[in-house]
This record gives structure tokens, C-alpha cells and sequence, in this order.
């Protein structure tokens, strides 16, 4: 077996393929999206997720079939004409692509780890949601929980959508700040990839509401009205990813019972390892500057280009990510998610 | 283990768990989806599709979450104003719908197996698309091939949209007459759900084509233009359920090897024993007249109410599907799908 450090689809989480065994046997695959067996499916799982990321109950859990479709979700249901974007990378950038994309006055601060400042972050007044990348993957530049309580502070009438795809379920996040909080469940949680999960602040889902009353036009069958009618009573609108979500709860159960600040120890220890190694090995240099590094997508730009480096580890059965797009050549990404051990780190670094 | 006669979620294919065991061994959970191992299952599971369904060359094929994602993407892509549609059921009832949240001008011809007429099919001029729901899963009506050959030559210049979900792989469908032909695999596939399958046509895709160069709002991530510039490379524009295609190209290869000759007569074998017992079984008629049975989904009128039916059932471990919606209570609904046999429909009938 290979060892992914690939930042998503990823290095499965340990358990799912014992959990697959006992999806078949419990036949999961073959249940009725409308019957019992599936509503205490999708309560436990909401219920998990709650527990593991202190999600406030007044929030709700919908499922959604990508983080990219919830980018969508979120701008056909809560924007009426205007959102503001922080972009410093691919996902951001796709973030504010769909918001034009949906015909919306979309406007962005531009930024990187050396000119960053919140100062600059100037909110148009008839801006009516801030979109922000906690943890950008495709430079792995993370944003501190302190900016959206800064946001929250400047806007207290705006809502913010946060995207955690690739730091869940590592980062601590204050629900109190954030309104619209997505993640795919193929990277932090190390599961097949097919499910995103968006939760929904009590402003957010009276925005929903307000501009569904309006009679908008926000989609159709995964418009966030249907979605959150469907969780008030444990369903989805439509036939859902069932195999994706029994998985999805029987990772975040095996991550209650090993326990969130264990993983985030764990997870912040491997971190260090990677970076200092970086930092002082010759050839090797960490792309973020140290106050913006994502502890979970390490992204380190390779001096003599990174194909060779790439295909070195894969011949050991590792596989790294490289670099996105225009950083294709010159970097590569490791993932340094839960499913993967300090010392399978350790053996990825034996061998630089 | 339970025999899982419902509609769908339904019984999996036979083969399903042995394919899921080979997809950890593959370990296809972790693959990129921008790399080349994704690339070749994109392209195998097209081929095994077209072979299967006698897709045509210039058809193109793409990856979408669910069926109702199809009825969605298709309005949104291929529709500038106006949607026509055949309704007699929930799923059609649903298309249209879409039609009407996504704020198009759409008409209706609602119709009964008893007052079904295709000289009242009056489709307005302006009107761009006919959707057709050829297997009426909610009901158990099928429309035969021979009316979208009638629809095509009496409106050549109107594309034409089909649902298949509950006919596929059992209905033969000649391509030529219709333009989108979608479906999902957890029904005549016996696959886990969270994957829809959408095919288009050149004119199709000329459709789509024109409005995007029009600058219509037509969505984002899955936009059909996006979709189809993903399908040229094999690629998905998102993330997408990897494990369902998986599944999906396993399982369609092993119909390919069954022969779709031989599990199209199997179903008929089926259907004649399903349908001449309730014929002829006291309680029980069939809700469909003769002419318009599904052979893939039977529905059964229950005198008595279809409660104590499914219950008496579901003790001998064998699930069958509640009428739906209005007729819950006194209908019941078999799924006659590939994954079960004839031994598993007789022993079915022996509690009846």
C-alpha cells in the first residue's frame, strides 16, 4: 500500500476500509433515503460533527455533493446582488469566479503572505456576504480564527462564509464569528471523495429565508431552503451520497473516541517536523512565510524543480502533491492530515 | 440479508462488494482526480457505457451527483426561455418544477395511462426543450421508444430530454431521436447512490453551446459547457465521487459480460411473472393498464391498503417500496432490476 500525502483525495482514514466491510453487511447502499435506518443515519452523523467541531446547535448541518457545489449554494441562496472576496490563491479565486459566474457584483482583495493586511480588507457597504479561504490549498496559506472576529467586529451586518475544505477538522473555529462554514470530506477526514457538508448560522438561514420570500431565482433542487426542510426532518431533497455519509460518521465517531485535541496535538507535532525540516534542508524552502503557514498543506517550493523529487517518493510508494497550476513545476504539497501517522511522516522524510 | 425490492436506493449488484474490496486493494479513494489513473476509469466507464446503451460516438457523457442534478443542468444550460413538458407522475411533476424554480416559462401536458393521447402533445413554438419521463417511477408508466421518434419528426428542431433512472439498463433507446438521456445507478445499476450519468447529443451541445456564448447565467461548477470541456480531457470539473464511477465501471462490465440480450429477456421473464400473478391474485391489481407497464418498476394496487403487505414482508426479510406520496397507503412498488433473479422474484411472490 502506498502512502498519499496528496492534499485531496487523500490517504484514507484507517478505519474506512473496515467500515465499508460493515457498510455491505448492514446494507447500507440499499436503504431508503425516506425511511428510518437513513434519518438516524443523518442525525448521527450532524450529531458527530457537532460534538467534533463545537458546532453550536442553533447552526445546521446540510449535505451537499462538494465543497464546490457549497461555494455555489452559498452565493445562489444568500446573495442577492453583491459579495466580497479575499482571494490569495486557486480556491479563493474559484470562490469569486462562481459568485461571477452566478451574474453577482463580486469584488476582491488580492493578496499574498508578504502583503497581507487586514487593513486593506475594505467591505463595499452594499457587499452582503465576505468570503473568505481559511486554509488556502493550493498554497497552504491559513488565515488565523482572529480574522473573523476582527470581520465580525468591522461588519457585525454582513455574513461570512468560510471555507475550512483542507484544515477540517485541525482548525478551531469560533462559530459565533462565521455564518457559512463549508468542507469536502475527502481531505481532513480521509474518506473517498463524492460529499461536502455545509453548515448554516441563524443569520444565514434568515438570509436564506428573506430571499427565498423575495422570490428569487436559487436554483432548484439543492436550493438551501429545500436543503435545510429536508434536515429539519433528517432527509436531503434528493437520493444523497448514503455510502459517503455512513463513512463520514464512522470516521468522525472513531475521531471523537481518539479524541479532537489529540488529533490537533498530533497533527501540529507532524507539522513541525515538516517544516523545520524544510526550513534548514538545502534545496528545500517552506513557500508561506511562518505567520501564515497551514499546519495541514504544507506547500515548499523545490529549487531544482519538483518532478524529480516527485518521482523519487513515488517509487517508494509516496505520493506528494505538485504544485497548483502555475506553481506546477516548482512546488510540491503535502498533506499532513490525520489518516497519516508521525511516523509515516518520518519515513516520507527518510527519504529526502 | 435482506432482498431489497424497493425502487431505488435498491438491492446492489451481486458483484458490488467483491468490487469494493478491489477498490481499497486499488486504493481509489486516494487517486487524483487530475491524474492519469482517474483519466483511464473517466474513459473506461464511458465505454463500457456506450457499448452497454448503445451510445453513439458523438454523444458525450459526463458525471453529475444525481439524476435531479441532470433535470437541473439541463434546464439551466439548454433552456434560454421556455421548457415543455410530459407530465404523469412525481419525477416528471419534478422536472417541470425545476423548469419553474430556474424561472423559465414552462407548459405541461399532464396525462393518465387512461387519457394518455399523443395528438394532445401540443408543444408551444417558443418552447425549446420536451422533457420526457420515459419510466414514471412513482407510478410504474413506461412511454415506448416509438414516441420519441414521433416527437422528433413532428418537432425537428426541438431538443428533446429523457429520464431513464428507473428503465436503465433495461430500455433500448435509439439516440437518434433524443438529444439529453439522463439516469441514476442506484436503481436498474444496483449501485450505492450519489451518481448521475447525463448524455448529450451534438445538437445538444450545440444548445448549450449558443447560450454560453450568449452570456446566459447558466450556473457555475457544473455548468454543462464546464462539464463538457472536462469530459474532452477525462476529467470532472470537480472533485468528484470517485468510488461511484469505480463501481459503476465494474458493474457495467460485468453486464457487458452477462450480455444486455440476456438480462433484457431476464427482465421480461420477470415482469410476465410479476405482472400475470397480480393480475390474477384476489387483492391485488396492477396500477397500470397493459399497455403502459414498466417492465422495471411494477406498481401494485393492494385493496386492503399496502401497509400490512409491506410489513408481512418485511418479517420474511424482503422489502418492497410504499406507494408514493399520495398513494402510500394503498399501493405497493417492485423494483425489477438486474440484481435480483427469477428465485428471488418467485421467492417474493410465495408470501404473497
Amino acid at each position: 500500500m502506498k502512502l498519499h500525502f496528496s492534499p485531496g483525495p487523500s490517504q484514507l482514514y484507517p478505519t474506512v476500509p473496515q467500515h465499508l466491510v460493515s457498510a455491505v453487511r448492514s446494507e447500507i447502499g440499499s436503504i431508503s433515503h425516506r425511511g428510518e435506518a437513513f434519518h438516524t443515519l443523518f442525525s448521527d452523523t450532524v450529531s458527530h460533527l457537532r460534538q467534533l467541531l463545537s458546532i453550536p446547535t442553533d447552526y445546521q448541518v446540510v449535505f451537499l455533493s462538494s465543497a464546490t457545489e457549497a461555494m455555489e449554494r452559498i452565493i445562489e441562496g444568500a446573495v442577492e446582488k453583491s459579495s466580497y472576496h479575499l482571494v490569495n490563491g486557486a480556491f479563493s479565486k474559484l470562490f469569486f469566479t462562481v459568485a461571477q459566474d452566478l451574474k453577482k457584483d463580486a469584488t476582491a482583495y488580492t493578496f499574498t503572505d508578504s502583503d497581507f493586511d487586514d487593513a486593506r480588507i475594505q467591505v463595499p457597504r452594499e457587499a452582503e456576504l465576505i468570503c473568505v479561504t481559511q486554509n488556502e490549498t493550493s498554497i497552504g496559506m491559513a488565515l488565523s480564527g482572529e480574522l473573523f472576529s476582527l470581520l465580525k467586529a468591522r461588519y457585525p451586518d454582513k455574513l461570512i462564509a468560510v471555507d475550512i475544505v483542507s484544515s477540517v477538522p485541525y482548525i478551531t473555529l469560533d462559530f459565533s464569528y462565521v455564518d457559512f462554514v463549508f468542507f469536502s470530506v475527502q481531505k481532513g477526514f480521509g474518506l473517498p471523495p463524492g460529499l461536502g457538508v455545509l453548515i448554516m448560522s441563524p443569520a444565514a438561514i434568515a438570509k436564506v429565508n428573506q430571499l427565498a420570500e423575495k422570490g428569487k431565482a436559487m436554483g432548484s433542487y439543492h436550493q438551501l431552503t429545500k436543503l435545510l426542510a429536508g434536515a429539519g426532518k433528517f432527509e436531503t431533497p434528493t437520493t444523497p451520497n448514503t455510502l459517503g455519509i455512513y463513512l463520514l460518521n464512522n470516521v468522525a465517531q472513531d475521531m471523537l473516541f481518539k479524541g479532537i485535541h489529540h488529533i490537533r496535538n498530533e497533527t501540529e507535532g507532524k507539522g513541525k517536523l515538516l517544516y523545520s525540516f524544510f526550513d534548514n534542508k538545502e534545496g528545500f524552502r517552506p513557500f508561506i512565510l511562518e505567520k501564515y503557514r497551514s499546519q495541514t498543506v504544507i506547500v515548499v517550493e523545490v529549487k531544482k524543480g519538483s518532478k524529480n523529487v516527485i518521482d523519487r517518493l513515488k517509487k517508494q510508494g509516496i505520493i506528494v502533491g505538485s504544485g497548483y497550476k502555475e506553481h506546477k513545476e516548482h512546488h510540491i504539497r503535502i498533506a499532513n492530515f490525520p489518516a497519516l501517522s508521525i511516523t509515516d511522516v518520518q519515513k516520507l522524510l527518510s527519504f529526502l
